[in-house]
């Protein structure tokens, strides 16, 4: 299959699959079977089977899969293994919240400027990320071949800095503006929605 | 098929597709197709069937679904006619800008109130919502019957903030600290990995 084939919902699950086995490896659990990652997903394991074989990685049959061998299969496929820079705009509350999050970068996943308009935070930074005018930012994703930026401006000026970005050469936008972005043929806009993760989460408890 | 054997991949689309019946409304279109609702997810169409069958809603055949009745029929579904009480925990930056969010009220869920340990926040307020003690959760999560909490404290004291909550009646934490919750059996943590979702996306985009 190719990559291009991938679903969503397989593309969403590898990064789970591949945080349980780093998990059970740091717990000594050197094997690791397609029913133990399933039940830490509430998910059926022949999924978990058949996503693992879409992406080409094997596993020994009723051995399980070696964990080592998984979280590094899966983070090569991912590209995990080389730093992927990213950029920021919006410096609210959300977006330096974000930009705090050294998570990202474990990942691999460089912030690497954090773009906003306001003079009083422009120059100064977070955690070392530099604030840079929203005025440089042609200037700053031509020079850094930037591909990707994470939207956290508030909702009222969204889609012109969606605009700016995608004419600036970004391919694809994380969108945390509670606004739908439209956006020309051939990039990419994600809705990180969470209210709407939040209203699963409170049926899911009621229903438990 | 009881509300108990829902999948959770189901319960999160259906938030989704009630998003995208309500913008067809907006738009105009009171009639919309389970094909055209599984293209805005990039999905397929039999599963938009089967989910939206599953909570017992059937549509005319060949006809598609009435815009305004799935709405309606997935929002009473979710419990998103009557308000949904809730508390977040860890006023920092991530936490202030969930208080903000205005996405969150629209859909019935009221963050109800905000605690933090830092006395230079207690007894101020995030847009009307008080900021309260942390040594005060017993008595409000008691006295407002709540039961899920939105968790934005710091890695390191995650945990044993959680702890606290389960033993004073929280059903559900929404964690966004970066570590695994251990908890008792009957509550549920649910882990909103923005870093997962992230790495899914940069995947995505340069697959496109």
């Amino acid at each position: 299959m190719g990559e291009k084939n991938l679903s969503i919902p397989t593309l969403k699950r590898l990064p789970l699959y591949c945080n349980i086995a780093q998990h059970a490896l740091d717990m000594g659990k050197t094997l690791i079977s397609s029913s133990e990652i399933a039940d830490c997903l509430n998910i059926d394991s022949t999924q978990v089977r058949k996503d693992i074989a879409a992406i080409g990685y094997g596993g020994k049959p009723r051995v399980g899969f070696d964990s080592k061998e998984l979280v590094k299969y899966i983070r090569n496929f991912l590209g995990l293994n080389k730093v992927n820079n990213v950029i920021l705009v919006g410096a609210g509350n959300l977006g330096t919240a974000l930009a705090r999050n050294k998570g990202f970068l474990v990942q691999g996943i460089n912030i690497k400027a954090v773009f906003d308009n306001d003079p009083k935070l422009i120059g100064s930074d977070i955690e070392g990320k530099q604030i840079v005018s929203i005025d440089n930012l042609q200037q700053y994703i031509s020079d850094n071949k930037i591909k990707i930026a994470i939207l956290t401006v508030p909702a009222f000026v969204a889609q012109e800095t969606a605009d700016k970005l995608f004419s600036f050469g970004i391919k694809g936008i994380w969108n945390f503006a509670p606004v739908n972005i439209t956006h020309p043929k051939g990039v990419v806009v994600w809705n990180q929605d969470l209210v709407s993760n939040f209203i699963t989460f409170i049926k899911f408890v009621k229903t438990f």
